[in-house]
């Protein structure tokens, strides 16, 4: 069992100041009811103050504005940050394949593997791929022939990053996530489908993070695109040539049709779908399950199935709800009038 | 070709009895049309009995209430249970490896492998890793340092489980399925999403089955729960920190948000999706396509974008369908309204 | 760097006629705003032929109808599928292994591998399976026992097809694609859902394309088929016993519930969901993110959750829309009318 972490360390870590005792030991974090005595747990808002009175916890990680503690606390300016800063420091490490080549992989002998690299059991690398520093292909990871891999990114096993792809710096690809695959692209001619091929590919920036079981098709021509520090969830559909900008956030499930454009910042929730060629601007949010069609202005919120500006989308929701009522009233007018008409007419 | 079993045998298999000559033979299942003079059939309701007399099959799995039937039948409780056991036994065997470790396996040497478990070809196994009696990994499966699988699992090639997940007896993981990838966490920070870390794990109880593709992310800390006999189709996500209960069903493509949670036999139809920490209680029943953005007390059922009472959702979808002449109706209205005003200002 | 081709040459590949000088080379494909002077470019509609000005394409596809042009032309009689024979044309070629039998993959001895095909680094092949000529698959490929692949097949990285599966010539799946997977059914049994044996197979004509993360279900019995030419994007979800017609388009996030069935040439754009046992006519589309829960008649366009006729979804929609403002003019009318009825009873 790990001897776990003293408040100095987790507080370095966190970039944040102790209160109280710093010689403290915990060794992993737990919410405020679960925590016990060797646990940290943390209150990301005064308002849950009162939930402290009665928790186990060793310590807490709190915001400079937060009164006094019943146990030990770590002072950070954002403590949902300092909370996650100190699950890294306390996380168990991570289970990675040695640096080199594993006797079981399959390395094309052109293929070029940088310093540090580990690529595990069961890979396969192509002619002319190229592997950067301190990257880790944990097992059964395919990459095609001329694909290069930035320096220090992470590939879980069956990942597959297919011919031609590049992938910046820092780059994850969780299990099963495939990168490079034809867009589905067909010209109908006479009696049949006729394949138009995919001739482009992908090009993935710094610091993005693709789910379990994504999909990154590679483009008609030109180049698929994901902006730096881009986060991606689990089953999501990125169609031929998608740009993404930077910093932007999918939530499982969603799906971008061929050539739709993002800008940075953009948050889909969970199973949004976006349609072929359609932009969105810059800060973009869209509610879970909400269906994309058109073009949203920069910084715009939308919602429904098609998507429009969610004040909108609740008011027309609203309104859907009342319509039972409505209808009752309706029918009502209906006889009023009727029965105003017929006395008018006497 | 395989020589089939008799009514006497079949009927052992679906615990039920035969009515008619028991050594009749049969080789393979068939529907009430389709089937021949070697096939076996069956009937779930008394409604479709007329259909018996123009089908050419050999024998046919009843409900004791049914009457006289054209040839030989087999009467169980639940012809649906029945059908389905006898569908077991006529069915081929299952190609599986043999057990033992197939050579081309990558197996840790610290790795524990159960008696008569069978690690087949391309499979990687890592430190510490623990694998049932009798469980059987087909090919190119992949489990992750200190992850303990139990007894007479099957896991399907390209099944990936990563490290310190726990998997009970008898779970089925069909293939591409992902266990254990890192939940979605950021914490915006200046000017990038920093990653929370997923120092959590999976536990899967007994008797669960993940259809292809699907995937269940590690908790953030603690762990992703899947209860007992629950059943979960293909190409679902399930989050980080999600409880399920036991039995419950969740048909394709169903995403489940971070820290939702689902009571026992709950019933998500196909592409259900589940907002982060809403809870649904038990027996719960989703319609197809719902999005679930509150919580719902147990034994609802819930249809919509967004979810309401079904009830409610068929009353207010019954007035979206008259919306166009209730527009006509309340422009008549209006007409005859302002006739009305002008008759009386006169 | 490749040295492209000449008019000729590519006037040739798409079936057109040069107009200018055919000795013109280029290398690639671009749009007519990116495209250089090495760079062929398109016109798919007269109403674009504006672009062409300010375009630096060193030649361009158009149709007959088309008139001059600022560059070399390629006239064709549909200039979307001449570009798509160009680039194909111009494409860099596909990194393929090489014929015969990596020494890392497992292929039983009994399997049947044809005249010129390639199977690549670790894949899995089990007993009495059978691959035709020429058919490639790429790397970590799983076919099961007794599973036969047509010629000229493709099979990306990651792709499973499970035991007594059927694909026809020429089919592509993409990685991670997953055909045979058990069906989802079980039958609730006093305390448990009881396993419903899925002793069925997949059955895959000529030309269909599967796209990466798709999942094709064996059926329960019988077959799940997919028809010729059938093209399925990514993350399609296919239930057992679906029957697909020919050259049928199934847009990313697709899913079809068992025993529903697709006659041929339907569209389903992306998202679409379809219930178990709805029956698709010919020529059906349906809008993306639909949900079709009735059978539709051949030759309709659907659209809605749930989906009904494209024309009605849109008068519905147009009519929720103005609800807020209907709901004005409601509570305006309901004044007016007892305003009236008080003068009237005066």
């Amino acid at each position: 069992m790990n001897r776990g972490l003293t408040l100095a360390e987790l507080a370095k870590a966190a970039d944040g100041a102790v209160r109280g005792p710093a010689t403290v030991r915990v060794r992993a974090v737990a919410g405020v009811e679960d925590a016990g005595p060797d646990e940290i747990t943390w209150v990301s808002h005064d308002k849950y103050a009162g939930r402290l009175a009665g928790s186990r916890a060793g310590a807490v990680v709190i915001s400079a504005q937060f009164g006094e503690t019943p146990m030990p606390a770590i002072v950070c300016e954002d403590p949902e940050l300092g909370i996650a800063r100190i699950l890294a420091a306390l996380a168990p490490p991570l289970p990675r394949p040695p640096a080199g080549v594993h006797a079981s992989a399959v390395v094309d002998p052109s293929a070029k593997i940088g310093e540090g690299a580990a690529i595990g059991p069961l890979c396969v690398i192509g002619a002319g791929a190229a592997v950067g520093a301190g990257t880790v292909l944990h097992a059964q990871v395919f990459i095609g022939a001329d694909t290069h891999l930035g320096d220090a990114c992470e590939l879980w096993p069956g990942a597959v990053v297919r011919e031609r792809c590049r992938l910046g710096n820092r780059v994850i690809l969780h299990p099963n996530v495939v990168v490079g695959s034809d867009g589905f692209g067909y010209r109908f001619s006479k009696t049949r489908h006729e394949k138009i091929p995919q001739t482009g590919v992908v090009e993935i920036e710094d610091d993005v993070e693709i789910g379990a079981g994504s999909c990154v098709d590679r483009a008609k021509f030109g180049a698929t695109r994901i902006g730096r520090g881009t986060k991606i969830d689990n089953l999501v559909q990125i169609a031929h040539n998608v740009k993404i900008g930077a910093n932007c956030v999918l939530v499982a499930q969603v799906g971008i049709a061929g050539s739709a454009s993002l800008g940075g910042m953009v948050v889909l929730g969970g199973k949004v779908g976006v349609r072929d060629h359609v932009e969105l601007g810059d800060g973009v949010h869209a509610a879970a399950c909400c269906c994309i069609s058109k073009d949203v202005p920069a910084g715009t919120v939308v919602n429904g199935i098609p998507a429009v500006p969610n004040a909108q989308y609740l008011r027309e929701q609203a309104q859907v709800r009342r319509l039972p009522e409505w209808s009752q009233v309706m029918k009502d007018l209906l006889k009023r009038v009727e029965r105003l008409e017929a006395s008018t007419h006497d």
